[in-house]
């Protein structure tokens, strides 16, 4: 059967851990998972449990959010590599599922483009379910995908001060 | 610190993987978990992998999603009967997070009330984190929660006819 396309999007907590969530009922199956994140690169505690774990993959492309700076030349670079590295992950079929986390950043801040990403996805071997999550997902990616989730923020302990914790949001 | 207390509800796929996830980052932060799943009785494919973790302590309490059923005796017992457990657990400390998955649905099925579940999470020892998931969240706990996010469906496969599938859905 043909895999399924899944965005995940919107400004509320719960895209990156529910693509980690899904990773391990993949995993639980049987399911070989290719973890791709881009735009970060600190080792966030849920990299450490996914790395112990057999059958998983876990790459990461870019060196963290840039927020309230711009992308440098080594961002775009590394962004760049990465998603052609995925688009040989996702075209070979050896990965069952393949989850492209925070992929709607970086085209959001141009380091690739949709098109560049969507024809990835669309050239993947057919089995393959691929997953993509962040915030500001492109309206191509949207009318796309076969599933579109909107974590929808309705409130954030940050508006009460609260910053991020390491195991709960790092 | 005092813990959070998390809300993920709305009708879109994410919610249960998103608490799956927190569970992972916390295991990675060296966090002990206790995972309570309300209204699910299978041995979802997630579960394998959570039960071959150290540090968390999975527990289901109910038979099954009784959508287009009513809830017998047994699943009222068993949900009455797993927060009873949970709250000993959340008011012990022992667990730095603490997740009912599907606790939602007992409340809207009144397998147990609100107010119940609210005064559980209350009474929980003072740094520990809680996690709420499922549709249909109480507007009580909506206002009670310190961060809620509403995973709102803008499309699913379903709609294509695609039916649950193991390793994806369950």
């Amino acid at each position: 059967m043909r895999g399924m396309f899944h965005l995940y999007t919107g400004n509320g907590k719960g895209k990156t851990t529910a693509a980690i969530g899904l990773a391990v009922r993949a995993l639980g199956a049987g399911f070989k998972v290719f973890f791709a994140q881009f735009v970060k690169g600190q080792e966030y505690s849920e990299i450490k449990i996914l790395n112990s774990l057999k059958n998983v993959t876990v790459k990461q492309y870019g060196l963290d959010c840039f927020i309230r700076k711009e992308p440098t030349e080594d961002d775009i670079r590394a962004a760049k590599q990465g998603l052609n590295e995925v688009s040989q992950v996702l075209k070979s079929g050896e990965y069952q599922l393949v989850i492209l986390d925070e992929a709607n950043i970086a085209v959001y801040y141009q380091l690739f483009s949709s098109e560049q990403l969507l024809q990835a996805i669309e050239n993947r071997a057919a089995a393959v379910e691929v997953v993509v999550t962040g915030r500001k997902a492109d309206q191509k990616l949207i009318d796309q995908a076969d599933l579109v989730t909107r974590m929808e923020e309705i409130k954030h302990y940050y508006q009460q001060g609260i910053m991020a914790r390491t195991g709960i949001e790092k």
